[in-house]
């Protein structure tokens, strides 16, 4: 990662993360439901979609302040995403990024409190900001409901459940990866520029780097399940292999799974480019997520 | 209840019901996930919210459309909070409404994705409403997520659930009703007003309204867990008396308890009549609420 991104991911990841507190501070509710919402909150994670939101905003607007609560929102939706993923009827995790589970360190029904709360003051936040217009709200709340319901996020969680223990195919695993990741990933995306007045054009060139973007995610999750290093990535490796999933590297070879990644990455940056956002964040973030080691 | 509101009651509860297809049928989604969403939305229910914000509405407002959908959202943000209130991990419900909840009908974790897909996907109804100017909707949205929210409903099932199993107070048992019901009753109410153009003096009269009337709810439920017909309610009566809980009528006696309904209801009138509503369905809808026998 070069010292410039590394500088940028760095303060952004503060900024968002000293935000969760001022936004819960106030919030006139039961101490624990709060510890529980600041929990998984604050329980780490790269920050992924907050940090495309505001690269994808810098690339064309202005105060970076415009932008950042619905970066928070975003990232509540994401955990709560999360924290519902891993409950005992769903995922059944008791370990996420090394840390007890919401669940296991609270419990079920306060777990499915907590992601139902931060879903909700998700879009209540964004309805808050004194530094956007009614315009702009519901544009934003639209594309977030969109991406994270049932044709979205929900719906691909519900295809991930569905489809546990039967080999799929490619396909269906791209459906679902598109659903689930990809989905909120392209808001993040399509929302920061919105907000930063891209033209029509250049949020359609947007859509085409989304796209490619969400693909060497997972592509590059594939490789990391067999190459990867078990300490940095805080979970097993070769877990595809032992659940029988269909994998790029699978299908590819290692090799061949590289390429495709390789080749994702020029069309991405040339949807970047086209979208006159090639100075931006945007360019650096491309690689950093194409050959992060977690 | 008198024949007018009958009719009443009938045709908006037959409207909203007609409407609930209509939302889903176009949604690219999972057929199952689908039918586990409709099968909540359509398991009946006194469609209690949507008939008090439209009527809300029509004490001020004109044509009946421009409520519809907010009013269709409520009932699912109202459908979603049952659906997980059901769960094993939360009041762990076998029944309601005398069919089987959502978790029995399907399984736990469609139960779960179908609640959160029903909340997410209330608010995105609400911002593709061409019917509403931004600014209403941006107002919806903030009074339904703050209402349903970690400060509102999802805040009152927290308190029900930690106060679980020991004795509570009278007052401790308002503040969880308060939180879990009259929140949303209170929303439903304010709401439907904001979009029928109420003025801001008779919004604070309908906001005590909405307060008393939230109050009639709770005592009835007591007085009906006391002298109800178990056939009529769908449930045991007296489960009251066997959780050791405060209620109204152990703490004033029956016949206290009833005078203190009667008060209720005659603040609940004389805020309507200051709000300019008296001729209005919220009047008979007050009697309604404070007699029924379900």
């Amino acid at each position: 990662m070069n010292a410039n991104l590394s500088e940028y991911i760095t303060k952004y990841k503060a900024k968002i993360e000293n935000e969760f507190d001022h936004y819960l501070r106030n919030l006139n509710m039961h101490s624990r439901l709060k510890e529980s919402m600041l929990y998984s909150l604050e329980a780490g994670g790269k920050r992924l979609r907050p940090i495309l939101m505001i690269a994808s905003y810098e690339a064309y607007g202005q105060q970076v302040e415009k932008v950042l609560s619905s970066a928070i929102a975003l990232e509540m939706i994401h955990t709560y995403s999360l924290i519902h993923d891993d409950l005992p009827a769903m995922d059944n995790d008791d370990l996420r990024r090394g840390k007890p589970t919401n669940h296991k360190m609270f419990d079920e029904a306060t777990a499915i409190l907590a992601g139902d709360a931060l879903l909700t003051y998700s879009f209540e936040i964004i309805a808050n900001d004194p530094l956007l217009t009614a315009e702009e709200k519901v544009n934003l709340i639209k594309m977030l409901a969109s991406s994270s319901g049932p044709s979205g996020m929900v719906g691909g969680q519900f295809l991930d459940m569905e489809a546990e223990n039967r080999p799929i195919s490619l396909e269906e695993m791209e459906r679902i990866h598109a659903l689930k990741t990809g989905e909120l990933v392209r808001t993040a995306i399509l929302s920061g520029a919105m907000l930063g007045k891209a033209t029509k054009e250049q949020l359609e060139h947007l859509t085409t780097f989304a796209y490619y973007l969400g693909l060497i995610f997972q592509v590059q999750d594939d490789i990391l399940d067999v190459t990867g290093d078990e300490e940095k990535l805080g979970k097993p490796v070769g877990s595809d292999e032992d659940n029988q999933k269909s994998t790029y590297p699978k299908l590819l070879g290692i090799d061949g799974a590289i390429k495709q990644k390789e080749t994702y990455a020029e069309k991405a940056k040339e949807a970047l480019q086209k979208a006159g956002a090639a100075s931006s964040a945007l360019m650096d973030l491309t690689d950093y997520f194409s050959n992060r080691d977690h």
